[in-house]
This record gives C-alpha cells, sequence and structure tokens, in this order.
C-alpha cells in the first residue's frame, strides 16, 4: 500500500479521460466566460466579492493517497489487464466526483482532495463480474462511473469500512448491441454517451430522443441508473419510461430483466434497477425505446401573464394530452433574465410575463394536428404566441446554462440547481415554499438571493419545478451552500415534494430518504442491497438510508 | 380445532358475499345458455361428450373441515369484532378459489373441496395490522380477497406450513377517500369494484376508465395486486400506470409509497408492491389518476384481409401515437366466429379477415383530430373502414364473453383464456407457437380444437395476445386443461413472451416465474418477502418462486 502522499505528475494519465473537464462543467471549448451583460446583472443583483475558493491549475491539486495495495493492482490487473488498470492522479482526478456547485468548489481545494484509489475500465462483463467477486473478497469498494455528470455527489469515492474504493468506468461498454427497428427498440451498451447514442441510431433513421441537460457527457448506463428525465420528456417520457429492459451484474450474479412490452409477472424489477445509482449492480445494458427520426419539427413560444396562469395552460395540456414533445414554462424572474435563452441573458427582457415553449416532431399531419391542438388549449387558458424564435433561441442555447455556473464561481457568485416535482394542485404552494426557504436560508449566510423557477416535465397529475439559485459566496461556500440546500430539501419534503425529480439521490439527497419512502421502504431497499450485494461493496454511502 | 367435516348449512353464511357466483362468472342473472347458434359451432366443431364434472348445487358441496381452533376464532373476532369472522361452509364457500376454468370444474367435485378456514373482514387499516401481527404469532396464513376473480390460482386457499389459512376480504374498503378534481387524482379504497368507482367518480364529473374482463366484479385493491390493464389502456393506459400511490399494510409495519407524478429517489418501490399479488402486503388504498368524463365517443371498426396486415397497421397507431383509446384486432378465426362480438357468435360470419375496433374518447376537437390522424394509419396500412357499428356491438358485449364459458363448461366443452405479450417482431412467431402448442396438446389429450387469438393492448414497442382456447372435455377436465395449459407456457416462455401480461401469476404461473425473472430475480423478491413478511404468512403458495 502507497503510504506517500501522490503528488499529481502534471496530470500525467494512462487512461482515455472521461468527457468532461475535472474541475468545470462539460467541454473546456465551450467554457462561457460572462457576458458584460451577465456580469452587470450578477454585480447589480448580488453584493459579490471575490471568491475563495478560486480555479486552481491540475497540477497543483493534491490528492490523497491511494490506498490500493501491490495485492489489489496485480488483481485487478489480472482480471482487466494492465492498460485497463490505473493509480494515477491525471486517472483519478477526473473521477473524483461529479458535477454540482460543491464538488466544483472541493476541486478548487488546496488541501489533499479524496478521490477513488484507483480506476479499473472493464471491456467485458465478464471482467465486471470477476472484478466485483474480486472487490467483495479484498473488501474494495466499486463506483461505477459513466459521463461523470452527477450533482448529487453520486460518485463520491467513500470508502467507508473498506480497504479502499474503485472508480468502475464503463467508457468501453460503448457499442449499440442491437436495432430492432419493427419494434423500435435499440439495446445500448451502458457507456455509450447521449450524442454517441443518438449518431448510431441517426445512421439507421432512429432516434432516442433523450436530452437532459447532461446529454453531451452523460451515458446510457447512467441514465438509467439515476432516472434520468430529458427536454422532451413531453413527448418521449422520461428515461425510465423508454427501457425496455435492462442487463445488471451484482456480485450475486447477472439479471436480465424485461420481456415484453408489458407484464403481470409481479413486480417489476426493472423498476429496482433503474434509480439504483450503481449501489444495487453495474448496468452493463439498456434496451431502450427508440423511434424514426421525426419528419417535422414545429416551434412555437407563449407568453403568460404570470406563472399561475401559465402552469395551469401546461396542467391543460398535459390532461388533455394534446402532443407535444417539449413543453416548459419559466417563471417570472427566470423570464426576466431571459435564462431560458442564454445568448440574451441580461439583455433587456425579452418576454414579459411567464415565457411557456413548445415543440411539436413527428409526422407533417401528426404534428399539424397535436401543434392546433395545443394552440387552441394555450389560447383559451389565457397565452400569447410569440411564433417560433424564442422556441428555437431556446433549443439552441439548451445545453449551455451549466457553463454559465463555472464563470458565476469564478466571479465568487454562489449558483447552483435543484429540483422536485408534485401534484398540480400543489404546485404553486410548493413553489412558494421553496423559493422562500431558499432567500431565507442565503439571507441567513449573508447574502442576497436570485431565485428562479420553471416547468421541464408535465405529467397528467403533477409537474416538477426545477429551481436556479444565485447567491453571493461567504466564508466557506460548501457549507454556505450546504445549509442552503438542507433548507430546501427540508421545504420540498414538508411542503408535499419529491426530494429529486430527476437529479437522483446520491449522497447529497440521503438524508431525504428516510422520510420520501418510510422506514420499512428503506428495509426493503437494504433487504435488495442484502440480495445482490452481500458485502456492501457498491457504490457505498449513496442512495440507500 | 374443528375435526368433524363440515357438512355445507344450505349455504347459511352470516358475512356479505362476493360479488360473483360460488361456481361461476360473474352474475348469476347475465348467465348466458349456449344459442342454438353457438351449440351448433360447438358441436361441429368439436366431438363433444357430456361433461364428466356436471354442476352441482351449493348444497351438495362438502368442504374440507376448518381448522380454527377456538383460540384462533377468539382471537380473529378480538380484532375484528365477532360479527365480521365466519366459518360457515357459505362464507368459505365462495372465497374457496378465483375464476379460472380449473377453479370452475373443482367448484364442481363430490370430493370435499379446500377453502380457507375462515374468513375475516376488517373494517380499518389498524384492524388489518393487529390481524397480521396474530396471524403471524398464531401461523396463520393469509389470503387477500378483493372482487374474487382470479383467473390464475392467485386466491387458492393454501395452507402450506401454517395452522390454517384465512380469506382477508376487503369489501369494508369501500369508499372514496378524496378526489384532487385539480390534479386528476382519486385516492380510492381497496375493496372499491370497479363499477363503484366508476359511480363514485361520475357524480363528480370524473372516470377512471379501466375495463378489463372482469370490471363489473373485481377491485381496485385487485387491480394493483395483478397490474390489471383494462380494454381502454391504449388510451388510459394499465392499472400499473394509473397507479400514483399506495398503501400497503405488512406485518413488519405500514408502507405509503408515491410523492409527486414521477421521482428520481431510488428504484420505485410502488412497482415492487404493484403486482405483488397479496404475497408482500395487504393494499388498502390506491391513488390513481383520473380524467374527466369524454365529451365524445367515436367509434369505428375495420377490417384487414389478415391478422398479419391488421398487427401491422396496430403497430403503426401505437408508434405514430395517433391516439385512439381502444384498439384491438381478432385474428381470422376469432373474427370468423364473431367472438369480439358476443351477439352474434356462430352467426353466419359478419366481418372477414381480422376484424379491428377503435374507440376515441375525449373532446369534440381532440376525438376528431385522433380520429382522422388513425384513419389515414389504417387506411394506409392495408384497413377497410366498416364504419360504426361494430365497434358499438363490440363495446355492448365486452364484458359477456366469460358467462359463455359456463354453459360452454356444462356443455362438455373445455374453454380457457391465457394470454401473453411480446416486441411486434416477434409477434407472428410466437403466436405461431402458442397456437400450434395448444393445438398438439389438446390432440394429444384426444380433443380437437378450436384456438383464437386477439391483440388488445398496444405499446410502442410490441403488443398482447390473448388466446381463446376450445377443446372438448376428456377424461378428469382438470389434469387435461393443466397439461395444456404447461405447453402453452413452454412455447410462452421459448418463444420470447411473458408468462403473463395482465392476468398476473398466482399459483398457476408460479413454474414458470423463475424463467421469467431468473435466479436472482427471485432472490430479490424473496430478500422482499423476508423484510416485509418474515413469516411468510402472505398468501403463501403465490407468485414468489
Amino acid at each position: 500500500m502507497s503510504t506517500e502522499p501522490h503528488l499529481p505528475p502534471g496530470g500525467a494519465s494512462t487512461l482515455p479521460l472521461p468527457p468532461m473537464a475535472w474541475n468545470a462543467w462539460g467541454d473546456p471549448a465551450l467554457a462561457k466566460p460572462l457576458t458584460d451583460e451577465i456580469a452587470a446583472l450578477v454585480r447589480g443583483l448580488l453584493e459579490i466579492s471575490p471568491s475563495d475558493a478560486a480555479p486552481i491549475a491540475a497540477g497543483d491539486v493534491r490528492l490523497k493517497p491511494s490506498r490500493l495495495s501491490g495485492v489489489h493492482l496485480r488483481g485487478l490487473a489480472g482480471i482487466v489487464g494492465e492498460e485497463h488498470v490505473s493509480t494515477l492522479d491525471g486517472d483519478r482526478l477526473p473521477r473524483a466526483g461529479g458535477k454540482s456547485t460543491p464538488d466544483l468548489l472541493r476541486r478548487r481545494s488546496s488541501e489533499p482532495q479524496d478521490a477513488p484509489d484507483g480506476v479499473v475500465v472493464p471491456g467485458s462483463e465478464g471482467e465486471i463480474a470477476e472484478l466485483l467477486t474480486f472487490c467483495t473478497r479484498q473488501r474494495i469498494a466499486v463506483v461505477p462511473f459513466g459521463g461523470g455528470t452527477s450533482v448529487v455527489g453520486g460518485l463520491d469515492p467513500v470508502r467507508g469500512e473498506f480497504a479502499a474504493v474503485v472508480s468502475l468506468d464503463l467508457r468501453r461498454f460503448d457499442v449499440l448491441h442491437s436495432l430492432d427497428e419493427v419494434s423500435g427498440e435499440a439495446e445500448l451498451g451502458a457507456g455509450v454517451t447521449g450524442p454517441r447514442a443518438e449518431e448510431l441510431l441517426a445512421a439507421r433513421g432512429f432516434e432516442l430522443g433523450h436530452y437532459p441537460q447532461s446529454f453531451r457527457f452523460a451515458t446510457i448506463g447512467g441514465f438509467a441508473a439515476t432516472r434520468s428525465s430529458g427536454q422532451d420528456s413531453a413527448g418521449h417520457g422520461r428515461f425510465d419510461d423508454m427501457v425496455q429492459g435492462l442487463r445488471v451484474i451484482t456480485p450475486s450474479g447477472v439479471l436480465d430483466l424485461g420481456r415484453g412490452p408489458a407484464s403481470a409477472a409481479g413486480p417489476d424489477l426493472r423498476q429496482v434497477f433503474l434509480g439504483s445509482e450503481g449501489a444495487l449492480g453495474v448496468i452493463t445494458r439498456v434496451r431502450v425505446r427508440v423511434h424514426p427520426l421525426p419528419d417535422v419539427k414545429r416551434y412555437e413560444a407563449w407568453s403568460f401573464p404570470d406563472f399561475a396562469t401559465g402552469a395551469a395552460a401546461l396542467r391543460a395540456v398535459a390532461q388533455q394530452g394534446t402532443g407535444p414533445t417539449v413543453l416548459r414554462l419559466s417563471d417570472e424572474t427566470e423570464t426576466g433574465v431571459n435564462l431560458a435563452m442564454t445568448a440574451k441573458i441580461g439583455a433587456p427582457q425579452a418576454v414579459s410575463g411567464a415565457l411557456a415553449i413548445t415543440v411539436f416532431e413527428g409526422s407533417e399531419a401528426a404534428t399539424a394536428a397535436r401543434q392546433q391542438l395545443t394552440r387552441a388549449v394555450l389560447t383559451e387558458a389565457g397565452g400569447t404566441s410569440l411564433g417560433e424564435e424564442p422556441a428555437r433561441a431556446w433549443e439552441h442555447g439548451r445545453f449551455g446554462a451549466p457553463y454559465l455556473r463555472d464563470a458565476l464561481l469564478d466571479g465568487g457568485a454562489l449558483c447552483e440547481t435543484l429540483e422536485t416535482a408534485t401534484s398540480w394542485s400543489n404546485l404553486e404552494d410548493l413553489r412558494t415554499a421553496v423559493t422562500a426557504a431558499l432567500q431565507t436560508a442565503l439571507r441567513a449566510t449573508g447574502s442576497t438571493s436570485l431565485v428562479m423557477c420553471h416547468i421541464s416535465h408535465v405529467y397528467a397529475t403533477g409537474a416538477s419545478l426545477y429551481f436556479t439559485v444565485l447567491g453571493a459566496q461567504r466564508g466557506d461556500a460548501v457549507e454556505q451552500w450546504r445549509s442552503v440546500k438542507t433548507a430546501a430539501g427540508d421545504a420540498i419534503l414538508g411542503h408535499g415534494g419529491t426530494i429529486t425529480h430527476h437529479h437522483a439521490v446520491g449522497t447529497d439527497h440521503k438524508p431525504w430518504m428516510r422520510e420520501e419512502i418510510g422506514d420499512l421502504g428503506a428495509a426493503v431497499l437494504r433487504a435488495v442491497k442484502g440480495a445482490v450485494d452481500p458485502a456492501g461493496i457498491l457504490n457505498p454511502g449513496k442512495l440507500i438510508p
């Protein structure tokens, strides 16, 4: 076992790196420095002082030393091949966590940082099974790793009682195994990223249509393990809706779940491993519903006098099932700063009231019919059409918002998002309560705040609420955010929301899981965990209270 | 403990009786003697000889004696009140099983029949919790009972290793707890029957829209426990899709599951208790999605040259999402005997080829648009419109078919249904394989056969297949059917189907569950069972392999 601290050798690595920057969202080439408008907006709203946690260079990061012993390393290398194991800091650092604001702030620390003790990159399901057997025997914790986009601490290298913790990178599970064009089903490897999945499918004339904010980096396995939901969910459903079957490798054996499009053969076990966050097994293959590439896309933006009127309009569309592919609504504050159209953030307000976006995809006839039905409902509910342009602008910038956070953090702002869902009748109460909790908690840390909210996922019975929070960093910003997040989580559970609609649980939401599912629900999860992972090596410290 | 056989005291009972006849489907007032046409059809097709298992009167049935002791009875009565416990044969007999063909044939036996040792009818969740504690301590098995419509042996009074087995009738859980008109959510007691649910909701302008064949008798709790699917599933989804939340009383405590319309807070535990068939808890309340009563219903029937062409047309409708509420297709044989229109069974063939039914419900504008889109797809796919009448005839007779079985059994025919689901690309292979297996197996028993099939539930990726099988009773008809059913089940699993799409598992499908979910899947179910029902008293012998 290494006992000296590893000093990062200039970021040296031997493994292919994850697709995201180690200390920021996404692709460094797409980084967005604050425009003068946004900088002015932020300065005007928040009393920013220079951040205590300025970025540091990768070469200046110190990681805690790897605890993998020679026996461990030889064992791991014997299973996956030496070239697919690394304890180099340059390989460990990019897998040291996800992309929540606390994650990014922690990456700025000059103190020795937590990181997995090593990285393994298996190439087959057999190798994964062997790894899990070996790690069970050697008491090594295993954190499955896809795109690295978790924003809930789902990738934290929690060692717990174990000898060491390794990151199990699924990047080599990157193939389209099969496409059934008749049934509209594709089986994809867990390591296929969002864009790669769409590329592979588009070559055959098909689309998955799952576009969460993490789309460009996150993987099929990660979507399944976290119950991701994409921006087209009104039309194509949540990722868990799309999943027809999945294969999961566990320390106790292999699960092949999902026969037929629907079944009454007892509990739906797919729904136990969807959302299992690496704690119940390593998802290796996912069979998903796909659809032909749309012939037509139609865009239309709408303005509503206020959020409540807009929400009632979205409710009518969802309940009448008029069929938009995208349906979302920004509240007055988010509309006021043009957050839905990132190119215009901070520019003079483009739309008054509450901005809604609709997009329709499919055949010429179907999209025309659906748009017409939707239009009638939105107009009747008090909406005014703004035409195509704002909806196209939203689509153009839709993966851009997280890059702004990096620049805001650099500038001394605190910026994070959180989300929940509830019934339509409870939506406004929940929004009010969470907004107030965020404002109050930030004020208690000595910061003013800007709290924005949108609906981005609708159901017949309710909708999601997605909050973007801006404040000024005060003191230890990680601790500062923890106090704000705690207040928000308590408000969510206390006012009838779920602790997460699509970000998953990880470490950050675990404190609320007992209230979310009850003591007996927690006992059921522990019982399942005991059956598939008796030693508890899989992603310890996450999900299960 | 009673040691003498109980002789039924003329059917005497002290408890309210289940809604169905004790020895036949449904309501005796709706019994359908065979018309001359059907009788001729059956005689022409099958070589019928008088049944060995003619009906016997309730008063002539002998039940095995109750094994409940005085201690048991006093304990049960102390919890629910003396008037809500019975060991009378008149109360036990109607809860002795479900309504599969083997169930009905067994009810004709002059040998002592199996029945629960007693019936308890609790009036509150607290009483159920106390009952489960008492039964755990006294080692009494508990079979939850709703409408008594199981066709898979889900209600068999399996005593196993326990001292006795009681039927826990949920009929007193018969209220609409709440209706959230804004969110379109209703919380219903588990004992509310299908018609009562619609009556309670219609009084407030709403509809659940769940119309399985068992609709008139089955209950909300039963729908949830068996993953029922109704005839409007194309529009309103399966029952498990409708469920937003549920409360389950288990020997280990209470589960309150479902926060918000969707969640990423880990595994969806609702999906563990949906389909739990009384083996993981007693479902007492179900929160379901409801919708306003439709303004308009539009009907249209279609003819296709053959089943394959019709199936491809249904696939196109399902994949393009044109929005019918009902969508179904009879194969050539079923179309030939007019089975979809029960009033015309055996009359000269009304429709050639394969008959499809579409129904559209909703607003004037939405139904018009959906019908138009659907029409275009069906026409393009080779369909010919037959207008409204055959679709209305289907709807009129849609709950009638099971009554015919009683008359057929009386006449010496063997008649049963079974069902599965698979992907669109595998549909024809599976239909062919199951049809051949049924024909071959019946032939091996010395009977000719008539095997009919329809699609009644469609999904983007696949569809259900529902088989109706007619033969002649030969020898011990229960054993005869067992051999046929085994062949069909083997063919289903061997050709990529699920062992059940909406009938559930019970005892009858349990032999295939290990293949359906795998050894580790079975271990997961056993682990959950161990957490919620450590003594294993809940519906033993069902579901879990």
